[in-house]
């Protein structure tokens, strides 16, 4: 016969915490809790294959459930000592749905389900408080009205307010049990207009009503498609778990109360909580009387006059801190809990996981090891990557007030206040000058750089999460909210508008990067602190991980920034936002807007000094690690000239007419640059680029060599689709190479590899390998490619995809696992098959995102690299990889 | 002991034509000829294999080469009855290089080989003409002084021309033979002074000496950037072929002739050559004499006075003609051949596949079917399918005289004539009353297709073969040259400049299409005309292909024009190009404008109707055959109004204001349209725009059937991605079709799939075919993401790829079935996979390209569509791919 109901209570339990699928989730914690020994109300759950028995037979209930209902309820009435229906001592019991995951939209609970007009009688004598009973029975009628009868909810709430102001009272508390008893006589008569029929009497009617309630809740609209949405089979079904009802309110030997059982903000290990004498669950939360601290400690930390429960209960709540020592013990993490006194009796209602933030959550785990609880692979996998994201950045003084003004996307973490600046050339004259400046922009272009990098915040109306002001604000850790769409900015009237609010150049405002809000006036910040704990975790991290974490940056002090973070060389050395410095643009432009060689050697051979003590200052940082530097890639476009000023400076410096440089320019320009001249097409039709980035990288490997440092520059060279390309640039790379170490007397070891970008450099692998000695994968660009997807044009549509249940995540946020990562794979196996010590990483932001690194992990990376502020959520997420059992499908 | 040399020769030989590799292509043809019983100069090959041990042994010669060489000139002098070096009776021979495969760059001719001081003498007597002797005496110095001995040309131009000015003459055959035995004397003396030895006397030296110039020419420079670019491998070397020479210049009873066995111009089977008495080779082509015809029919037929070789020569007349109908029967093809007659004896000099034009090439297979020479399979694996585009396009007179003003690409076959306009409007006005015109742009785009229909030619200065313009052009069969750099268009002036020439608009311009050309005023064309043979070869195409044969069309023009070139159905109907037309563009561009839904439907609701009309058309042309319709795709930025006229049109459409237009084009704006919102994402965000589309659709299927057309709709959701997006877009077209259905009281059969060109929908391909019926390979996209690689912008850097060696031809026109080729297979496979009857197809311009029909075919694809005048040409690429076996590696 098959097992519908599971028991549980009285230190006993038919089922586990394992048993999720069978029992639902919280009537698989009941069953744990129950059976190491809590005193949990007793109570029994209706399996969820009974639910898909219902619904797989017409709605019909299992023949056999019934009679096993029967005799879970004779066990709880055993075990409380009270009879179900019972007119002098009746035993009342919830009613609640329980899935396997969690899940809103279903029916929640039904309290205090057995009363009736007999049985109220008998929990008024016994309990001694009357109107605790009449309250207790309308609030029954009112909740299984609803949601078993379908009794519109505000019938009761008019009816309960006319009682009010007939009694001339304000406050629920206030009426007395008489006033009750006449609400629920028109309750109940409300009822039989709405329904036709007399609220029911039968407890045993009640109870199977509420149980094909909870049923009929699994297939509701709502649920149905919460469910599509999440992808949850609608085969799962929900169990029903019922129990006995305990009250924190029936004396002052009662108290209900809510706990951590670490503190969840800063993780230190005390018993952290609030409860109430003679309350319900729900006037802790309410806010009408004071919750008063548990502990004798915390009330003389908080400096409250209010007794302490360690005080008022002490026998109880000696009992309670067993509880509470026996969860950590048995969950073996710090839990979440809600109890109840009644009559001087504790029960557990709920042990769950407690939330907690970041750094508490670093010095629980950390502690744990130490406390023998958890082992330190443990500890790694308990936290969070992405949660380090906020330790390291500033954050809002959560104390200070605070005027929103306008609220945006969260695109990069951190707090920052500053004068409004609406150009990277204000930013950087103010920012030199010593201010504080938030850069405020449509949208930021390439150009922006140097002035996001001078400004403490960006602020952009236009644009999503991978714009190119949250991307680029990510990498350099600086705080951004973009797409703030409320905000209008005018960069004529220089001033910024919000509805009525106008903000002019120079008034101050705030954002959280964290929140995407904007804030007039300054808020103060509190600066990140970088705890003991922090680095220990990190440590046991950096053993048990495989793949090493390296960070994307090209200016001295990301690079330094990354290398305290803990990165293991430089990933990504993107050449050409060292181009965009005011000192050096006219220059590139020349370069770019030659119609000859003649003329892009000249103007190259003004940039190869600079380029080189670039990476002079950059190896000296690095010393003793790799650094891969990407050769010029982006579309030539992005250098060109718009103002005339410009076009004339240009002209002026390369001695051609103004007329010249304006013709060329308008024929560089291009329709879909992402897909156009650039990478290493550049290369191809302009040798002598690389060939001056070559020769700036090798004599700077000369130049440092003198100091005794030493680095391995890896070359990269970007958009390979022909495996020719690769074999042409390389060549110059190696003759370059050559020269350098001829006239330098030095031996310079170097490797030449290429960004995988494209799908056809995926395909290609094989014969690309022949040439490259390593491949960094670039999945902005290849996540580009392979969806036909612009980054920056995707903002008017995914919000949309998101909306109706086509993507789950954004795929420039999140590597594409089932689409791009097939091509990541193939080039991956292709690439070693055809050259086994193939050195493979990967470069696009997805290198900080902890799952896309649980990939590069699964398929063999070597390393990934990220931007600095990202590298200890890869150095963590790396480790996890590491640790977690590899999935039979990968 | 190695054979290193094959003799052949008085109708024998050592070698076959099969024997390439051995004896190079034209080693292998002689000896075949030879074996055949041909008259063929007797002579020799040294083999591949010699070359090749020659560069394996530092240069050295094979040690039984010498004797072998020496046997082999033994032979030649018995067949001739002369000696090498014998002072009465000399034998001369040629020395020439023969690799396997045609390789120019590589030394090509010695002649006369074997004269000195003393046998010139002895040819001056046996010849009788002292003159003659002397003049292939100075003409064998300075070949061999120049390819042998290094010695520059120039020097013997220099004495050649002071020797004439000496004597007063003009002409080198007015010189007597006493003037060339003093230019002779001169001639030895510079080579003396240039290399510091006397000319070689000794005919051995002579002939040891050009072997091993043969042999070193293999590695010259250029032959070895040309093998480089094609592919050839060094280690293949080169044959040298050695055979006694023959004189057609010794007399009357000498002459020398070219002919080709059948008519190369029109096919006709009549023997078609010319010759002259007493002449050599080069005088038949120099002009300075006329030549005379070969057969007295042909003389009459051109009405000339000259006696034919029929008349004058009758015997040797009669042999080559035998030979003519040997060779024929022999290599079953029409051959080009050379022959001389020397002293009244024939002599086969060379044959070789005749080169003929495409309706030569037709009428000769057809006609070689019904004499029974070939197969009917054979007759279709003979015509190059690209050929039949000259077929099908008028082309300009070739008699007509022509003044040429600049030249461009040869974008689209064909040759128009027409008044210069420059904008697509006046194009259509001036159409409307009649004009035929060229439409001249900088650069077109999709709002000009109005105007390029209305067009006679295309003419752009800016863009490649594989622009806008090109694509649409040849889609319309409308004669274009693109990119026309030399031509500057000044819009606002309305004229046109090259160099120091200005046309205005109004002038008359012809463009041809077929070769780049661009000509000032009307040249006449002439109309193409199908022979019957053309539908004979078709006929047996079609009965030899698999797959079936589709068209790209939207218009009833185009449709109609693809039905008569025996298309089989619309592949691909874009019906955004049914959006241009004036009279709509302002109602679909206040859709694409509109801020709402409601705003949309509105818009929508005045394109539903001509949008029905224009089904209903196509419907009833393509009766009977599945016509698939692409929902709307392109990139709303095409849509968009950019004048200000235009804006204000689409405001008051509308009913909104003129700033509200503006504000919203400006936020469509788009960085990379291509990569953009655009595909099914318009669907996706703008359910109503595909449901409209969808209702007109099936709308359209009922019209059509009240008149008892059928008609089978494919409708193609493109740009998928996420297999999600075609569920959802699926359902809104079963949605509609189900409403039609009901209403208009009809079962409607109709397909629904999706358009395959992104390497994610290949990658998912087997998730998608779930919800797709079909697939048809959007191959112009896929390539363009598959490299990221924009069509429009590739031209500026695609010519240095291929002049650098990177690519062989440009991935827009051929298929690249390396890359690209790979998604194509692995989605056809996961297709099929997932659903076996999932109907495959292909519908970029790649459809139309004989090499990528092939590659359909193999990858198994049920059907190509191709634009209307490509459509013969793919039926017959379908048949040869059926009829050529299956490549091993496919």
């Amino acid at each position: 016969m098959t097992k519908w109901v599971y028991a549980f209570g009285g230190g006993r339990a038919d089922g586990t915490a394992k048993m999720r699928e069978l029992l639902g989730g919280k009537g698989a914690n009941l069953a744990e809790m129950s059976a190491i020994g809590l005193p949990v109300p007793p109570g029994f759950t209706i399996t969820t294959e009974a639910c898909t028995w219902y619904y797989a037979n017409e709605r019909s209930n299992p023949p056999e459930l019934a009679a096993q209902v029967a005799a879970g309820l004779k066990a709880v009435e055993a075990e409380v000592g009270a009879g179900f229906g019972d007119a002098a001592n009746p035993l009342l019991v919830s009613v609640r749905s329980g899935a396997r995951a969690s899940m809103p939209g279903m029916m929640d609970t039904i309290l205090n389900l057995g009363l009736n007009d007999v049985t109220v009688e008998g929990l008024a004598k016994r309990s001694g408080d009357a109107r605790f009973a009449y309250d207790s029975y309308r609030r029954f009628i009112q909740m299984f009205s609803g949601v078993v009868l379908g009794v519109e909810h505000h019938h009761f709430e008019d009816i309960l307010e006319l009682a009010k102001e007939d009694k001339g009272k304000h406050l629920d508390t206030e009426l007395t049990a008489a006033d009750w008893q006449g609400v629920i006589q028109q309750y109940k008569k409300k009822v039989r207009e709405e329904t036709g029929e007399d609220f029911p009497q039968d407890p045993q009617a009640q109870l199977w009503a509420a149980i094909g309630a909870v049923f009929r809740s699994w297939m509701n609209q709502r649920a149905i498609t919460y469910r599509k949405l999440h992808g949850i089979p609608g085969e799962w079904g929900t169990a029903v778990n019922v129990q006995a009802m305990v009250f924190g309110n029936m004396g002052e030997d009662c108290a209900t109360g809510v706990a951590f059982t670490r503190n969840p903000s800063t993780g230190e290990n005390s018993f952290y909580g609030e409860y109430l004498v003679n309350a319900q669950g729900e006037d802790v939360v309410a806010g009408i009387r004071t919750p008063q601290h548990l502990t004798v400690a915390a009330k003389q930390a908080q400096k409250s006059k209010l007794p302490a429960m360690e005080e008022v209960m002490p026998e109880v709540f000696q009992q309670l801190d067993e509880v509470r020592g026996l969860l950590e013990k048995h969950y073996r993490d710090m839990q979440d809990i809600e109890f109840t006194v009644q009559q001087g009796k504790l029960y557990m209602l709920q042990t769950r996981g407690g939330k907690r933030t970041a750094p508490a959550a670093l010095r629980i785990a950390v502690e744990m090891v130490d406390e023998g609880l958890i082992t330190r692979e443990e500890a790694v996998q308990r936290i969070d990557p992405a949660s380090l994201d906020q330790l390291l950045h500033p954050t809002l003084d959560p104390k200070a007030p605070r005027t929103t003004l306008a609220r945006g996307l969260p695109a990069s973490p951190g707090a920052a206040s500053g004068k409004i600046v609406f150009t990277a050339e204000e930013a950087e004259a103010q920012a030199a000058s010593g201010e504080r400046v938030i850069l405020c922009r449509i949208e930021t272009s390439p150009e922006d750089i140097h002035g996001m990098h001078a400004a403490a915040g960006i602020l952009t109306t236009r644009g999503g999460m991978t714009s190119h002001a949250a991307v680029v604000a990510r990498g350099m850790g600086r705080a951004c909210v973009a797409g703030a769409g409320e905000i209008r900015i005018d960069y004529a009237q220089k001033q910024l508008r919000v509805r009525d609010k106008v903000l002019k150049a120079g008034d101050v405002i705030t954002l959280d990067g964290g929140s995407g809000e904007v804030f007039a006036g300054a808020v103060p910040t509190v600066e990140p602190e970088l705890s003991g704990h922090f680095a220990t975790l990190m440590e046991w991290a950096d053993k048990a991980r495989r793949l090493k974490v390296r960070t994307n940056a090209e200016t001295p002090l990301d690079a330094r920034t990354a290398r305290s973070f803990g990165a293991e060389g430089i990933g990504l050395c993107r050449t050409e936002h060292m181009f965009f410095d005011a000192s050096r643009i006219v220059a590139v432009r020349e370069m770019i807007l030659a119609d000859s060689e003649e003329g892009r050697r000249k103007a190259l051979a003004k940039i190869l000094p600079m380029q080189r003590q670039d990476f002079v200052e950059l190896f000296q940082i690095m010393r003793g690690l790799p650094v891969t530097i990407r050769f010029l890639d982006p579309p030539l476009h992005e250098f060109l000239p718009h103002a005339e000023s410009e076009m004339e400076q240009v002209a002026e410096a390369a001695g051609v007419p103004v007329e010249q440089v304006r013709t060329r320019a308008m024929k560089l320009a291009e329709s879909n640059p992402m897909l156009g001249h650039r990478g290493c097409r550049l290369g191809i039709t302009y040798p002598e680029i690389y060939e001056m980035q070559a020769r700036a990288v090798f004599e700077a490997v000369a130049e440092v060599a003198k100091s005794g440092d030493t680095v391995e520059p890896e070359i990269m060279i970007p958009l390979v689709a022909w495996p020719k390309e690769l074999e042409l640039m390389k060549a110059v790379v190696d003759r370059v190479a050559g020269e350098v170490s001829k006239s330098g007397g030095i031996a310079i070891k170097y490797l030449v590899g290429t960004m995988i970008e494209l799908p056809r450099a995926c395909l290609m692998a094989g014969e690309i390998a022949k040439e490259a000695e390593f491949f960094s994968f670039g999945t902005n660009d290849l996540t580009q490619t392979t969806f036909g997807l612009s980054r920056d044009d995707a903002g008017n549509f995914l919000p949309a995809y998101e909306g109706k249940g086509v993507i789950e995540q954004d795929p420039f946020i999140s590597l594409d696992q089932e689409g791009v990562g097939q091509l990541v794979r193939m080039a991956a196996e292709r690439g070693r098959a055809a050259r086994g010590t193939l050195k493979l990483g990967i470069c696009g932001e997805h290198g900080g995102d902890p799952a896309s690194v649980v990939f590069c992990h699964k398929v063999g990376l070597d390393y990934v690299s990220c931007s600095p502020y990202r590298v200890p959520i890869a150095r963590l997420a790396a480790a996890q990889a590491a640790l977690a059992p590899l999935e039979r499908d990968v």
